[in-house]
């Protein structure tokens, strides 16, 4: 469902910085939604993420149950593998919980 | 009573951040409640803590007298034995007792 | 359990300001911990509360099961029926519990 | 499925305010979904929501299509029949959509 | 453009707030690009004003030469003619040109 | 210098709102340059002033020599003159000089 | 030990506010210092406070044992006392004891 | 010393404000330099205060020893008694001595 | 389109900071118009671009359908083509679409 | 014009920071007044500028048509040239025209 668009200047390295503040999963251990804001920053190589697929992307997750942790690596796992970018971090802060609010933090690097 | 689930991302170092404004125990010397937040932040190796079990794990302090040091390395110990994270560390921060506020700062580094 | 010394200065309407944000009691509905800030106001009449018989006092909630609304109305009728203030007002703002925050706000008048 | 429980305190007016910043629907127009913040205050008559009804009822909007403006009267409706409050008020605030912010406001009174 | 939905709750007074931050249109006298924040505050009668078809009839004023001062009436005379609201007001801000900043604030209320 | 154009909407009272950060003139005691923002505020009649001949006019005052109090109470009266405002307010703040900063507040209405 | 000098402008209401934030007392149920900002407002008749008596008139109460509500009572009726001022109010605003911060409001008027 | 202008304006009300944050004199008890920032506001009659004699009169109390409720009374007496003004108002606010802050605000209205 | 004036000052290196907060371009796939803020740092060499030309050639792209990415990289390969810089950097920060932020930092060193 | 006097302090390093947030000149373009703000730091040598020359020499390009970066390089070599410091930094941040804003920073080391 994620789509790009070739990178026009791959000549050079450059960054790109996504927020994304209204993602919504379903906690797969109480069935209860959860949200979270979605920070990436990646460096293109050939490819760019194209922004209405990647908001499309992220909305495939609104009825999945699925564990912060896991959803912050697959989501980073997933543009990596799509886009292969030079470097790609995501950082992830879900709103609290039972009084208890929680981040996970995610980088990938292109080995050349 | 701390529960985990798998790593499914051990390959990769990464950070999970999670913060816990409602701490609450009982002073060992005068039977007082005490209130702090906790900050845990760590890298997984094998395993993760589920947060809801570490949410009703910090409720077990709730009646338990205990000094500040001597509680935030207990916690701080719980989580490594459990989780032998590759590192976690743990700030607490109590709320003023007779004008004075205290923080307790302990870390812990997995030996290879 | 609450105590009161007399008001030395009862031939003038004076206002008295107390903030509690350590208030902790129980969810009758999950079992769970509730935490939130108390804030009293009140005109005396012939009578003052203590303050450390009213932080005990509020202590007694630490492992009750009660609602938020309840727990609100109860303390200020138990401080209205002890001190038969002037006037006294009681605003209680609880932390979030799964995603949504909650104020009470009570109010109580001498009849004269 | 929203739940009540007996005002025990119905001779006296009092406040509750309740924030709900994670509500989400779904637009009828375009299929995308809507994020806002709700914001009740009301009165209670003989009776109270119950909080935790009160979040799984507004988590049945999750999936469903619906305006801004039907939503927020239907929910304050939803509350009005229900509860028979002395007086209610909900803000709804949602987040931008092509670049524009909206709020409704809506007041119920019991008529006497 | 400008399209309507039926108030489905004309039996009740409440508020809609509109705001755009993103308004662009042409001076006519150097044919340069303005810009300014429109927030549109109204009671609707028996027609809501869909946002979707505001937003596109807003993007009409992209390349159109028009005061400021005109511009702000003209809009609020297009809304009060297809929706005859109960009342209406648009407060216009523009952003600076040649060090001066200019605001415009109109109303309207629907005769009985 | 000033000009002005036809106000298309006299059938209503609308309020435009002008503030000139950038106004300088020249103090006839020191022979040095003051500084100073001007908020101009009115209702207009049957003309609007043109802002770019206003930004002109007040450059006129770039090399005279004028006390704070007149030149706020002169400009207020050439717009007064030429406009014929239903009400005009003019509020002139200067930045300090020899330790001291002056603010002129001036109004005229139209009689009727 | 407070001094006074003659008001030489009592044809004239003006205000005289003095805040103190280093006021000290001693609790005389706990033995432990209290910590405090006192703010007095007045309008003079015949006689003001001079500033350094009452600086050394506070002082006193640094190890004397008193409640908050008789120590904020007494200090205004010994100057109201003492300068007879045709208003005065003492606002006291006490640091956090056992996780709870008070405040005592008290006014004094001279009747005619 | 203080020179005035002709008010060319006194057919209308209208206000001037004067900030002077640089004021010293002598404190008569200890001859400690105090500092301090006088507020004047003032609708003229006939007269307008000249700044530059403002200025240097204010500098006149550098070296004099006077209370904080005299200084500021006598300095709106001289401004009173030669501006005539309609109305008057002076805020003297004087930084903290010995832990102590002091305000003294004084107003004169023109009889008519 | 874009006009340079020639650098006076190459025998030193300076910055040049220039921000643009009125961009705005077309979306590409959806024909709706975009909005973000442009901030340029250069360093020149010989030329310096001429401020009112550059805010002409910004207004080219008011109307054209490009990529936030594209249109970022090829403002700065304009720029660095015609100034020959010796190190400029482009940072645009865009407003939020479907809830979504991006911004697109550039830069681009001459080389020697 | 400008005027030095000598340094008293050669024998160690120390840092002046002057800041003038009242300077114009005028666009050589459009004829049209500029404003800005300079900041001047510098670590004298031999000489230290004297600041009402400083203002006086300012005062100079009042009417004078200048590009920002050239005004901003010529200040800097009269006083790098006067003073002969042993480091000089200015930094020119002018408001905005045609919404775009600019800020010129020229730094200057004397070369032993």
């Amino acid at each position: 469902m994620l789509e790009t668009f070739a990178n026009l200047y791959p000549h050079r390295d450059y960054l790109i910085e996504i927020v994304c503040p209204e993602f919504t999963s379903v906690c797969p251990k109480t069935g209860q939604p959860d949200f979270g804001t979605l920070t990436f920053q990646y460096i293109p190589d050939l490819l760019c993420v194209e922004l209405k697929s990647l908001k499309l992307y992220l909305q495939q997750f609104r009825n999945e149950g699925i564990f912060y942790e896991n959803v912050t690596n697959r989501i980073l796992d997933d543009l990596a593998v799509l886009l292969q970018p030079r470097w790609i971090k995501l950082t992830a802060s879900f709103t609290p919980r039972g009084g208890i609010t929680t981040s996970v933090i995610v980088e990938w690097k292109k080995t050349s």
